[in-house]
Order: C-alpha cells, then structure tokens, then sequence
C-alpha cells in the first residue's frame, strides 16, 4: 500500500498550492496582492485597480485602467432569460436572504451561457469567464434585493465606476463621490484575503476541470458557512444591542460572563490588528459623523474592558467591524452587508480560479475507514 | 511562524478526513459501505437498502425498508415554485445539458424550503435534508430532460421504489421488473465509492457550517469536472465508433497509434479489476440480447490488443463501460447515463454531508506565495 500521510485537522497549516496572487502574514499585519501592499492599492487606487492586479498581475497604466473599467461595464448586463427569471427567484421563500438566490442565478448563467470546462481552455477564456461572473455578480444581487422590496430592477449602466454602479443598483441613484470613493476602498480592500475556506473550495472545483460558474457556486455555498466568518452586519448588529456608549463596558461584561463572543473583534489569522480594519477606520472617520464617533468609542471600550477580563490574550478589532461601519455610514441597508461582501469577494474567488486552471492535479485526497473491519462477500 | 507541511500536489495520499461510511480497497477490488461488502448489497438487496446502510448504519429490517422507501417516496415531490420554474430553467441554452440545471433547481430548493445550516444543527434535520435533496434530485432531472424534449413532467409517484421511480418519471411508464431490478443494482453500486473529489468538495463545504444544499450543488460542479471521471455515455460512444466487432482492433490500435485514451478502461484507483464492472457485467448478462454479446466481445478484443500493444501494463474495463452497456439496455437514453449516475451519488454525497456536520474543523489549508517579495508600503 502507498504511504499516506495523516494530515490535522481542517488541513490546519498544510500547504496545498502554490500562488502568485497574494498572501496573508498575520503576525505582521500585512496582506498584499501580487506584489504590492493591499492596503496601499485599496486606498491609493481602488477596485477596478485591485480586480485588475489580480487579474492581470499588474496595476493598469491609466489606459489600460480605462478598457477595464469599460470592459467591466459592459460585463455587467443580464441576459433576457435571467431577467424572466429573476421575479420568480426573488419571490420565493424569505425574499431577503439573498445569496441562496445569487447561487440559484449564477447557476442558470452558467447553463444559458453555455460556460464551458476549464479543463484544456484558453487563459483568455477562462479570464473573460470570471470576470463576466464578478461583473454580473452586483447586478443580480441588487436586482433580488430590489425585487425582495417590491422595487424593479435598475438597469445596468456601463458608464460608471464599480462602486459607483454598486450603489445605483441599489438605488437608483448615483452615489456622492465621497461613497463612490469609501466603496470601492471597501471592495478592493476585501476581494481576496489568502487561502480562506471558500477561495479553497473554488480550487477544489477548478481542479477538476469544471467551469468558472461551477467554481464560483460551490464557493458561495462556503461563504454562507457560519463558520467561514465575514458577516459586517453581525457587528452592527452588536452596535444596535449597545445602544448607547456608556452601556457599552456593561454589555462586554454581560457577553463575556455569558461566555459569548463579541462580534467584530479577534481573527483566526491576524496576531495583531486587521490592516483592513485600520484602514476601514481611516474610511468611517473620513465619513465622519455620529455613527463613528459612538464606534470608535465602543471600540475602545470594548478593547480596555477585555484586555482587563482577559489579560494576556491579544483580541483586536477586526475587518467586520469597521465595515459594517463604513456600510452603514454610506446608506446601504444590512442586509446587504454580506452581499456587498460577495461582490469584493467573488473577484478573488475569480483569480484563484484562473489561476488554478493553468493546471494542478485534481483535489482527491483520502479519508481513513474507522469503522467495523468489513466482512468480504 | 507555525510549522507548515507542504502537501503533495492534488493531496494525493494524503488522509483529510476520518470515516465510518466505507472505503474503496484498490489492490483488492473490493469496496464497502460501512462493514459491508457493498457489490453484496447491491445484488441481493438494492438501491433503498443501500441508501438506508449509508444513513441509519444499518441495513434495514423488512419493516424499516417498508418506511423508508414510503419516505423516500413522499419526499419525491415538488414544491409548487419549483413547478412554476422548472419550464423557464428547462428551456434556455443546451437544453440537453442537464446538470447546470439540475443545480440551479436544488440551489433554488435550499431558498424555497429555507435549508438552514448544518453548523450546530440536530442530526435528525441533517438526516431530513440530504434524504430531502437526494429523494428530490431524480425528479428534477426527469422533468428537465421531458420538458428537453417537448414532454410534460411526469408526477411522481410515491408509491413505487427508487428504481422504477426514476423510469416512470423519464417514461411515464413502469418498468418490467427485470429493468428495475437492474436500475436499482446499478444505482446500489454506484452511489458510494470512497473519497473522489465531489465527495471531498461536498464535505469541504460542510465544514463550513453551509446547509445541505451548500454543499450538494458544490458536489455537482466538481462532478461535472472532465477529470472527475463517471461519464458511462463515453464508453458507449466507443461502441459506436467500433461499429461492429470485426473492426473492434483496428480501432484500438488507431486509439493507441494516436495517444488516445480507450475510454471505459483503467480506473485511478483500482489495480486490479473493478468490482462494479464485474458486477454490472452480471447483470448485462442477465438482461441479455446483442449489445451485450458485442460489448462482451469489445471488452475481450480490447483487454488482448492493449496487453499486446502495452506489456506490463494491466488495464481492465471499468464500471463505465458495463454501466453504459447497462443503462442502454434499460432503455435509458444516453442524455441520462451522467443524470442517472447523479441520482446514485448524491445520496453518497449526503452520507458525507451528515457525517461532516457531526463537527470537524472547517476545511482552511494555506497556500504558498511563489512570486515576487512585495513592496511594504
């Protein structure tokens, strides 16, 4: 018999492939894609820039960022059998949980457009593939949401910014520059964050030759995973429950005593404070207003107040918190939280695709029988 | 830093997961579900019998195989949005190309029925939603290939087994039982085999805490992957290029002169015959008639001509080739070798599903950064 090897639990600290895309170094509050720093991108650029480093593995000359932004804008239309498609999937069931849906709309894509097996293909089709699924990936959403609301569907218009037409998906209207600006920070700051649990399972799909469309709804069904974390309502949520800044120490004390998380604080990878969350503050205190004020307040507390219950164990903020600030302060309901989440996401669940599509063996590891030793027929 | 363990590609022979549900022992030709011989539960029990050993780890006793297939049976139905959406996703694009849509239907199942996350939930709701999607997924696949084809959908009916199901709801009529016997042997054999990549992707995703069918439409796209492997239509496609049996060598030393695979033969795991081949074999013969007798004779030529053509390499049929043959001789139409295969696995899937979501750690491997050293900004 072959040699296996036991691997830990989850694939805990176990290298399964190799990427030229970014990485992750918790210890050192660092994370960047390709070559550059992720911060500096999301907040010196933006998402088109990100999505097109990413994509592209370089930053756009001003040129190149201009047939990438018209590129994405015409990527961003439905076709017609989608949109016959769309009132009945919306109207379904709880009409606000939307990314159940997303998948549903996704899938259909998949089938009407006819996406092809990534397996033998051409790197500029699988490249066009992901983006035409990022790009559209805003477009259902807001359409459901709408929908979910009794509002029609906006239009896509191909004229404006990622960020720009996040909002006016939503709406209807078109944002001030200065949340067209703290969205698309937002986006490109959180379109790819390592090898987390659902850019893990596009590749596991990917490897074994399937389509874009394939890859990207198994990732959503992670992403949905309570455990896959990233859920920037869950820390307003928290906000809410606080109501007031001077309850705030006794409502840590309530949730710690009770043995519960607090929300918006600590992560799995980070030993030291989320950079995303540090800029995200940057963003919120740009925005200003009180909203901000009562966060950054909460957020000390909630600090000062465990570092005294729990001494010795480092519990910083993290990216859900600030997001879910910098969502609310720029009028998008919570319930689009996660999917605006999606829409950043979705472009990095694109590139780990295309990059795993370049050809890596198939994902097809092993379990180990625990059972009865069986009896031969 | 942690210790990272650098894995082999594909994480072949490496061990992710402890299970009870079975296990595939390729040097022996032999596989199991739990501890028991599985080709033996396929042939003098059935498809149901198998179901329930993977689920409730027993075979059942005459009065719970009675209330299983009544389960089974009743949960066979659609629920009326399903219905009112089943002719819109039927009809765009490739019509034939059932899959996509078959996932598009289950992912909009988990938003009609509210599927709520395995994380944390009762294994008796667990157990509840994957039978649910498994008894569902034969349905589904029958009205999309009817309305393929200008055909009504077929109600189903709960009073019938599995195997007789699946013909009433592609046919409308009820097969003679020499068919559904064979139907629900190749179905009992097929729904399980060891950890393959879609088992591994549904179980990824469970880790995740997602909902059931999180993880089933996840399965589906690796499924669909060309390296995956299970497509029996390709094996009868070889035998109409064969043609007739005198030009079965010829074709095998043209496959061979040109590098090309000799689809139906070589498996990646068992050295030594298939046992589902040998089994399937069986039952051809059983059902008898002149594609048998030609299938019987290619395999033979083909077996002589490649220990010819390629010595010291042993290559024996694999359960495609006499899956296809079967799956022909019940008067299944090609379209429905892969949808027919599906209808076995995905209670496989559920299996895994159930057993995952009893609690691991959530699949988060890392991956390792290759390009260039990035710029701090």
């Amino acid at each position: 018999m072959t040699q296996r090897l036991i691997a830990p639990p989850g694939l805990k600290d176990v290298v399964v492939a190799d990427t030229t895309i970014g990485e992750v170094r918790g210890a050192e509050g660092f994370f960047h894609y390709r070559e550059h720093d992720a911060t500096r991108v999301a907040t010196e650029y933006g998402f088109e820039e990100a999505w097109h480093l990413l994509l592209e593995g370089h930053l756009p000359t001003p040129e190149e960022l201009a047939a990438f932004v018209a590129e994405v804008g015409e990527a961003r239309g439905l076709p017609a059998e989608l949109g016959r498609l769309l009132p009945l999937v919306a109207g379904s069931g709880d009409a606000r949980d939307l990314m159940p849906r997303l998948r549903t709309l996704l899938s259909q894509l998949g089938a009407v457009e006819g996406f092809a097996p990534v397996w033998g293909a051409d790197p500029a089709r699988v490249r066009a593939d992901v983006l035409r699924v990022a790009a559209v990936t805003p477009t259902l959403l807001a359409a459901l949401h709408r929908l979910a609301h009794g509002l029609p569907p906006v239009e896509p218009d191909p004229s404006l910014s990622a960020g720009a037409s996040w909002v006016h998906l939503v709406t209807g209207g078109v944002p001030v520059p200065e949340v067209e600006r703290a969205i698309s920070t937002y986006l490109g700051l959180t379109l790819d964050h390592g090898f987390n649990a659902s850019t893990f399972t596009a590749r596991v799909v990917t490897s074994a030759g399937a389509d874009v469309v394939a890859a990207v709804c198994a990732a959503i069904g992670t992403f949905t995973g309570p455990l896959h974390g990233g859920a920037p309502d869950r820390a307003l949520d928290a906000l809410d429950a606080i109501g007031t800044p001077d309850r705030t120490e006794a409502w840590v004390r309530g949730r710690v005593a009770a043995g519960e998380r607090i929300m918006g604080f600590g992560h799995g990878v980070y030993t030291t404070e989320d950079p995303r969350a540090r800029v995200l503050r940057e963003v919120a205190a740009g925005l200003g207003g009180e909203l901000y004020e009562f966060a950054l307040q909460v957020e000390r507390t909630v600090l000062d107040t465990l570092a005294e219950l729990k001494p010795g164990r480092r519990l910083d903020v993290n990216v859900e918190f600030w997001a879910g600030v910098v969502m609310e302060q720029c009028g998008l309901p919570r319930s689009l939280f996660t999917p605006t989440f999606t829409c950043a996401r979705v472009v990095g669940w694109g590139a780990h695709i295309a990059e795993q599509a370049r050809g890596t063996k198939i994902f097809r590891p092993l379990a180990r029988y625990t059972g009865p030793e069986p009896v031969r027929g």
